[in-house]
């Protein structure tokens, strides 16, 4: 007894390695498959077309090829509206649920297809039957009585092709390698950016505390007072560290300026700490002339927003650290509906945050000392993310130079 | 003009280095010294005794270093009372406040030596006269009213003194290496937990998601089992895969047990989490028999309490883990009050937490595969860290097999 | 003005990805392309066949197109013998010579296709015209005179192809992660590796120093003696450190039993390396009864020859030591000829020197406690490469057991 | 029973951690001490003086704990003349040589203090009777008939002393972090170099590949044009890669300038070194015009000595290559006599083989990507070695900048 589905793909599906995965899938879960129409995009710009008869000798199989297929953009001829069911409590997922990519998705629902809002990777799609709309929604955020998609049917996703044209991106995408041109690649990231920004385009940056500890907070502060920055995402020691520096000359103690470390300077980040408190905000701080320079008064100065989320090994907090850490995940994810951009800097933890709620077509770029944190970014299932393996302490100023030129 | 002050030193102060810091710390500041007094341990088990003039050209700098040398332990020969003052409002520390060191601390207060109940490092001391007590204050504690000590007068720190014999922890201490014997590192850790346990000590482990994703889950599932845990520190994730793993049979989607993708796999952790939200509680998943094996199954049914932090990346998360990062602080804080070893596994982020909580004397073991993560974790100013560069995948099956034999 | 060429792809092209490469490559120089024929492989079985027309405004551009693309297999539907020129002096290279990959390759010349021997990559095939032979060449053994293929014309190479089955080698190849069930892993690697010795193919070692350090030697020893090695390659300091530790007890000094320094340890790989010099060779130090146990002890009482590379750090050397480097490089193609699996254990230097005189065919397995070293090693443009984060003194010992089991 | 013996240090062994040493070296191997005499230095400048009773219950152990502590600087109040023993053949060494530390040593022989020439550690000491001198003898050089030094008798070791005025090596001395201030240290590192050339010293640099790669050529090839390099260290790769950038703009065929691979790049360090093979040597192809540029060019333009040393990982090699490493040892070591200063950069293979022939006074710079790499590198027994752990391709622009400031 042979069970079997057709599927149908199209788009830049062969160069983009699509057709590929497609076989792979089957073949590694152990299905067959004929290829029953095939029309290949003759030219650079046409557009392919495949249909692809998937067959199994178990039922349960066939499904699940089916579902992996699914991801990689694959649909039936024929396609219902999607199946829903109530979700029976707050955060209680019901079996069978649709897990979301991290590529564009839409639904049909009503005979008509619904794009779905604020996509991201492993959250559910909640129909609004009245609204006609499709929420990407995390299980955190599900209620009872939310209308829940269930498995693949009615639902569409686009994954990302690969360009005609090849930038900055495509060609770098995919590798890790700390033996890569530096000063070219830094130069081609600064022209990326100000394309970007020449377009309108809305650049976020996420950073980690090596910023301030390497002493490259000065330049970022300057990429941000030059108007390349629309968001800040970090934690309470970047920006603790950086009014540190900016009331003390020191980052955790140590004197960046001389290298060495400060007497009494152990207290110092305590008393940065203390005195936001006393002012009441940093914005209240900087309002009031306490701090005077650095990334987070070049954040208040130029209206970047910031999200400074919490974490375990916080000292203080700063009053601007959100201490929840469900609430800072929201609050990030406003930031991120309408970027274009990111740059992750020396931060696994905050980097893979963002990362986990970004769409999978916004461009990314990952600087880390460390190749296995810059790897464990880049997987994203995106052509859309550069690894740079680098010290932010020298990566920093070489942007900001080329950023200027 | 020259200031000068006399300060003394007890101990074995030669062979713990701590004259050899001292008087770096003088020569690396820009001070003099002369040696007044110098009565050396003549034999191994003797104490020495020193006392030192320390001399500057500049007021403020003496004081400087004499609040370094204060944290090595160095006292004026004379010892007042500690100067007290009134925190102005709360989270808002005094200037000139006394910054804590990790090692056992006490303040001298209305004549009598009172000791520091909770020590850990960069926080305040708070006296309340009244119970005739002294409180180690993390500032995000500090309350209107709040008693503070200020300055090095009146404070003794005890920091750790080489021990006469030499165990483990002594010989391997302060290097981070990938090439040190594994096997007989992992057999002495071992031997460590028994003489430990057998002494009727208390072991917390630390632990990141790569001890699911690596499959020692059962490795430690047992060596809990066997009584070697008394409190467990992790994130949802280490929770969240553990049950998935015992669920499924995977991690993040991955088989554990045949190492491929399991079809439809990537959805496992999102229902792992929504059974346990359905129960409502790990405990209550246990006890209805929705987890029948695993870490947090083990935890349970051993009553070993854990302590599940929230960080910003959490899917779900489960109902036990704490979204609000300083209430997990706190948690994590009563647990630690008198543990005897901590075991650090693949987690930079909890583990650094659980180190700054820490008193110097709690043996400290870090494994991770990233030696760079190690070596951060080491720097705590103390012998009693151990290093080890390995695989948890490997790592915690042999210390299993190692425990029992 | 437009120039263009016709060429052809056949086999499993679509899923092993070489079609995906091939539109990649034309796109990211900047060509343009027709797809004249495409007869897809309907079936899992099933070879798929594609003609191509790759056209460029530029004549330069559509060579330089075309040679990149004849690297993945591409060629002309009618091919012509190759084009051959005189190497004008030692080791002076012809402009336009044709430089390998390490992918099987076959030469037209005389209307024949012939296999060029002893393929790796970087190298020039020279044409033994009396013999009818083709060998590939490294630059510095090419002699005045020697007949060198030029350009592409009349050669063929065969990338390797997706296997329909899928093995151990398949499902992990490409990825580099510290995250994957090491236990699961190791047990699969010894399935391939008895698998592959009943079915009578040979497995080469290639090892560094920490395998002594990490007192993994005695589970090497074991895993030669049961006979799944067929030679080995190593250099000095590995060799050394064996015989040290099987004399002494130490490696560099340290007691691999107990952890500790060993007293006047310092001098004892000098007194290994001189008792050695003593006795003869290795050979003669295992047969006067000098060495008893051991790497080295297990290679000459199983015959299992072994190359011992020189390199500028080493003490001593060994006599059995070859100090010339290129001459080593000789020795070590030797016994590559007809390997069929390689692990490299914890040494950058001989993985990588093994590695460029192997045959993209050869499965490879890379172990390394440093990811961006596995990740150097992975690149081979091959399905055949695992490679394994972890420490070599726990994964040698769980191999060994894995191997018995 | 007890056997005992008397030793005594001198000098700043306090500040210097000699005298921790000590003691931790005598209780660590199990023995007893008494001190009998302790003067110490009261002042800062003020050497200090100590005489202890070391003591055992065994005989062996206390000439093991007397050869540590030998190491370490300690001596017998009485010192008799050295003892000898002629080498019975050549590379074989007598049973209980005196194997040297890298610190300045001297031997006492006709009742007067002879200096070790050409000190480095892991030698034998080869006493000339006639011509009154003490050569430091690696094994591979010593000779039937050598008079060796045995045992520690008569000789005397001086390690390092702390300074008493602290430099940039010595307050970053011993830490390896990714997270310091990067423009500073390299701002530090510039000023140390220009104070060591203006007062004559010699900096030597040892290079790997990375340099070229990371397209840091340029910068060091300027660097070598001012003067600030006294002999390069490197292997065929640096110097293979550099003169390819320089002839076609590739390294490893990826074009450095703009970051793509160039088309039939991988053919171009095939070609560059048969360009030098065809002019006959480096030096040849620069006379003849054929390279015009980079470090090569720079080191013959200034007369700047070069060492390349093969390994078994090249292509080629060039004609400059020494393929024999114990020649390339030889001929490394004629360079290191007289240097004050090393800067190691992308490569552990050279930087050990350097090291391991350095006096433990020459000062030291590890950059390297790999914190890894860095820490091997640091563990010299010297107050001498700065690790900064960073990118080739920003560290060495940035430095050439600071050189010129």
């Amino acid at each position: 007894m042979e069970y079997s589905r057709e599927i149908e793909l199209k788009g830049h599906i062969i160069d983009s390695g699509i057709m590929t995965q497609v076989f792979d899938a089957i073949m590694e879960m152990g299905g067959n498959f004929e290829i029953t129409v095939f029309e290949i995009g003759k030219k650079k710009q046409d557009e392919s077309y495949a249909r692809i008869l998937v067959s199994t000798e178990d039922e349960t199989l066939l499904t699940e090829i089916l579902s992996v297929l699914h991801r990689l953009g694959a649909r039936p001829p024929v396609i219902e509206d999607v199946t829903l069911a109530k979700a029976e409590a707050d955060r209680v997922v019901p079996k069978g649920f649709y897990s979301t990519t991290n590529h564009p998705t839409l639904v049909k629902y009503g005979d008509e297809w619904v794009r779905v809002e604020a996509i991201e990777m492993d959250c559910l799609i909640v129909v609004l039957p009245a609204e006609n709309r499709a929420l990407c929604t995390p299980m955190s955020k599900l209620k009872t009585g939310d209308w829940v998609v269930m498995g693949d049917t009615g639902v569409r996703v686009e994954p990302p092709q690969r360009p005609r044209e090849v930038g900055t991106f495509e060609f770098m995408h995919g590798t890790v390698s700390s033996e890569r041109p530096s000063e070219t690649v830094i130069r081609q990231i600064a022209q990326e950016m100000r394309d970007l920004k020449a377009r309108g385009g809305k650049i976020g940056i996420v950073g980690g505390p090596a910023i301030i500890h390497t002493r490259a907070a000065p330049a970022l502060a300057e990429i941000i007072r030059e108007g390349f920055v629309d968001v800040l995402f970090a934690g309470n020691a970047l920006a603790t560290h950086d009014i540190e520096y900016n009331l003390f000359g020191t980052s955790l103690g140590m004197n960046l300026d001389t290298g060495t470390l400060a007497r009494g300077g152990h207290k110092n980040h305590i008393y940065a700490i203390s005195e936001v408190i006393r002012a009441g905000s940093i914005r209240d701080a900087v309002d009031q002339g306490v701090i005077k320079k650095g990334i987070m008064y070049e954040c208040i100065k130029n209206d970047v927003p910031f999200v400074l989320a919490g974490s375990i090994r916080d000292d203080g907090p700063l009053p601007d650290v959100i201490t929840d850490v469900m609430v800072a995940q929201d609050k990030m994810r406003e930031y991120l509906q309408d970027i274009d951009m990111v740059i992750m800097i020396g931060t696994l933890l905050h980097s893979v945050a963002v990362g986990n709620c970004l769409p999978s077509y916004v461009k990314t770029i990952c600087v880390d000392i460390n190749p296995a944190s810059v790897t464990k970014l880049m997987d994203r299932g995106t052509m859309q993310a550069i690894g740079v393996v680098s010290d932010a302490g020298t990566f920093l100023p070489m942007l900001a130079k080329y950023l200027h030129d």
